[in-house]
């Protein structure tokens, strides 16, 4: 199942009710697009879990085995799989939805925002309402496997908050360190996408160990992904990059690159990095050597992301999961 | 299990966690008190059957009979009853925090709302992370009983969204007709003091016809708090009240109260009920007898709600659902 397919899963769910004010700002935002890299998890940790079923099958030529097999698969239905994939979609737009609001931001994804185009409080409300449909979707899956999934995404959910609360926090804040900035983003980015992860690797019947395992793959290339975001918000190109280059940076955002660049500085180039100001900013960058400091750490996340990998049976499922890993090296958008 | 239970059982809840600016706001409001009325409506909904149990056993004064009461006691957790009355506390001050913003509201009992106190942002995020404990709080409940009290309280929390939709919708329309306000807060108000009846009762094990009846008794008893509400908003004592008189007038809030007026009045008493002065448009209620039809309405829909409360076996729970219709009658806050 591709992002294609997601797309049209999310294509059917109806938002055609009333009161148009509630429900309308909610197709706006899903319809908008984005990687869809939440419910691909979801789906991808499901599919690591099955495919080793048929595996072993292959292996076994047995018949005993193959009807087990086939039971084994028969327990994970994989409709479930795909709605508590949407309830992750939708969720992850409702965070979107309200921390735009939250950050004043204008723009999501080439458009305006729910807060710009409609106003504050559609957009406090329509997202309400998203968080709500998430638990709908969720709350419809097979009832022996509902408390464990509602466990790890209700922890999911207050971690995202918890993530959210500290970033506001750091913005009011001059001694922010690095430490402090890697728990931020793990909690605002990483988790989201570990938790996909283990949830579709729950549902198809993983054990403790794989659940840990996929669950940790996720919040690397979670780490990885947010710091890769920070680089090219600096030295990324504004047509691949789909959105202004240097916000970060007029806005004092302490991204992992300012943080670093702080630590690293004399009293002069610490002057320059309080300006505010994209060249200025980023030549104290090209000075200490920011960019690839970046890239090393980036490098670093994704080799444990795929050390975590390999303690899974390989499959084609973690195959695309070690791709994906390998290709964010090397994205652009 | 009273006011002072739930008062007691909502202090266990532990918000002294980090980041401070995400679950301060939450022990803050918490802490304001307030009626407890959802969290008592889901007790006594349950209780209304538990007792109804205790009763079979000493009209039949049978051992076997006795063994089986218990079991059905058994089945019903009353731990997990008060879970779920704490989740639909938590809710509704979710939804008072979060309308508090969209209203632009700046006290509420009695002390500054959180977006006055803080400041907008973090009502918003304390709020998202108060829905989220809503629903820690009810998926922690015994696995058979979940998909069932999920579903009632997913629907219950869309409509109040939806209801809050319409009221601000209402606030742009001029054509708001008196049907459309009573179905604006049967949304807003009743659904969550009838789910609360409903969720409790089928917890405890009642049959769909008493979980309907208590459902339908919350409703009515919704509908008469709130038109109760906005006729002490016209004619209420303030220090009793506990808010300023007189709120909705100068706001031009379309209530039941303004809309009969419109209906009845003439071109010039049209023009004083658009002047939003007190006293104006409180002389225009008189000379039309508002007051006593607002009184004739809350009085219907109290019988309304005893009729409803009829039809289930009575016990010393119903003879408290019972009182409290009554009193809400004669109630001045």
């Amino acid at each position: 199942m591709g992002k294609m397919d997601i797309n049209r899963e999310i294509g059917k769910l109806d938002w055609s009710k009333e009161p148009k004010g509630l429900y309308e700002p909610i197709a706006y935002t899903l319809s908008a697009g984005g990687k869809r890299l939440r419910p691909t998890l979801a789906l991808l940790g499901a599919e690591c879990e099955m495919r080793n079923a048929e595996c072993k099958m292959q292996n076994a030529e047995c018949r005993m085995q193959n009807a087990e097999c086939k039971m084994q698969n028969a327990e994970c239905k994989m409709e479930d799989v795909v709605q508590v994939a949407l309830a992750l979609e939708v969720f992850h737009n409702f965070t979107l939805l309200h921390d735009d609001v939250m950050d004043k931001a204008e723009v999501r994804r080439g458009r305006a925002t729910v807060h710009v185009r409609w106003n504050e409080n559609t957009a406090i409300l329509s997202g309400d309402q998203m968080l709500i449909e998430a638990y709908k979707l969720l709350s419809g899956i097979q009832a022996d496997k509902l408390p464990t999934v509602l466990r790890l995404f209700n922890k999911m959910a207050t971690e995202i908050c918890e993530g959210q609360q500290y970033d506001m926090d750091y913005e009011l804040r001059e001694d922010v360190s690095i430490e402090e900035y890697m728990k931020m983003i793990r909690l605002k980015t990483s988790v989201l996408l570990a938790t996909a992860l283990q949830i579709g690797a729950y549902m198809a019947g993983a054990n403790e160990d794989r659940q840990h395992a996929l669950y940790e793959y996720g919040i690397a290339l979670g780490m990885a992904f947010q710091l890769q975001d920070d680089y090219l918000d600096c030295y990324g190109d504004e047509a691949t990059f789909g959105k202004a280059i240097g916000g970060d940076i007029r806005e004092g955002k302490k991204t992992f690159m300012l943080l670093m660049a702080k630590q690293l500085a004399n009293a002069e180039q610490l002057k320059e990095l309080e300006s505010r100001n994209y060249e200025r900013v980023i030549a104290v960058y090209d000075q200490l050597g920011i960019d690839g400091k970046a890239q090393q750490k980036i490098s670093e996340y994704t080799s444990q992301a795929l050390e975590w990998l390999g303690k899974v049976p390989q499959n084609e499922a973690t195959q695309q999961l070690r791709t994906m890993a390998e290709k964010l090296l090397k994205r652009e958008r």
